[in-house]
């Protein structure tokens, strides 16, 4: 039976290793003023690699490890949600959801279709941004792993890979044998892009809106892969 | 083989009948300017009560119909998610989601650690609000039933209901047998909740957002019921 520090009371934090743990200012000052603890109080730390451990609180930011070293196994085939880059704040809403639900790895699709055009520059400063709202995701929601992010990829390549799906009215459901969803563009996908795609996935008997469709197929995917591993698939 | 609206094309509106068609003229001025409809082209028309029909567009705002009426039966139990007041636009978000998604029913609950708490004046403003949102979702989606909303209804007696599962971790996973989801507060739920509460459901091994949870219980909720009825069942 797997450990999860979600069952553990108290708030989760990331250290760079377990051996000496040491908290960042800016986790430190989070803990100790928005969430107001005290020196002795319970958390859970993990180093992003999978391994964590309770501990206690204090406020020198020097954490005193208070048991064992537990170790969640990374699935087998990382699961990923593929999703067309779309206008204003809803990318930070779905890699927000998409770290909570503990999908394994995040791709920012240029689709032919898609409106917004963005340069080197653009997706630089946005990578950064999305970086910082991924480890404070992780971190509120008890990962033990920190999802990859890689973008901007051309969609037509990434479709093109055998253990792509693309979500689609008519697809078929979502099982454990599916490990990446992409989600397309307002405008859908572009001809050459359907014909790169080898599989198809529904989400769905309604129309979903991209960034809905993209938190759906992550719930979907996670939720399929925790029931083979408790069937113990 | 039941046919949907969301595999036809064009935009999809409601009316109050389909015997004779006329657009409300917030939905004309929508169809017309935002999506800029031409006389003749094509969507979708439903009645809210589970009929639509294929309709050519009129500026006149009288519709056409193009074909045969479909029906799409109710579910046997109408599937439901409750989840708990919470701060800010999250309720509107969640509500705007769960209406894609294709839940029948909405129940805004008060916890019992519920920080926000609301007059009666509140929440009929609110409601009003959450019904715009619920036929504007609604009609983006493609469905042809709207959601019905209740609110504020306490959860200590909502969660005594036999068909109500309250997400918790480590609870079972969720089937075709659940109908009825409860989410917590970010506070959790009280010692008498808990108590009241017949059925616990997992939502995976990770810790949610209240937001994130309501949207993956209605994702889960929809999925277990349409695998049943492509099944057969």
């Amino acid at each position: 039976m797997i450990e999860y520090p979600a069952g553990t009371p108290g708030p989760h934090v990331f250290v760079d290793s377990l051996d000496a743990m040491h908290l960042d200012a800016d986790d430190l000052a989070h803990l100790s003023k928005s969430l107001r603890m005290r020196d002795g109080d319970p958390l859970t730390v993990s180093d992003g690699q999978g391994n964590w451990c309770r501990a206690t609180f204090s406020s020198s930011g020097s954490l005193q490890s208070n048991g064992t070293v537990h170790s969640v196994p990374a699935r087998k085939r990382p699961l990923t949600v593929g999703f067309s880059l779309v206008k204003g704040s809803k990318p930070e809403l779905v890699i927000q959801k998409l770290t909570e639900l503990g999908i394994d790895r995040i791709v920012v699709l240029a689709a032919e279709r898609s409106i917004v055009k963005w340069d080197d520059d653009k997706v630089g400063k946005a990578m950064q941004r999305w970086q910082r709202i991924i480890r404070e995701a992780a971190m509120q929601s008890h990962q033990v792993r920190l999802p990859t992010i890689d973008a901007l990829v051309p969609a037509i390549d990434w479709l093109g890979g055998t253990d792509v799906a693309i979500a689609h009215f008519g697809g078929n459901t979502i099982d454990a044998s599916h490990t990446s969803i992409a989600i397309g563009p307002e405008g859908g996908w572009s001809d050459d892009e359907l014909l790169a795609a080898t599989q198809r996935v529904s989400l769905g008997t309604t129309v979903l809106r991209a960034e809905t469709a993209a938190i759906a197929a992550g719930t979907m995917l996670t939720a399929a892969s925790e029931h083979t591993q408790s069937d113990g698939g």
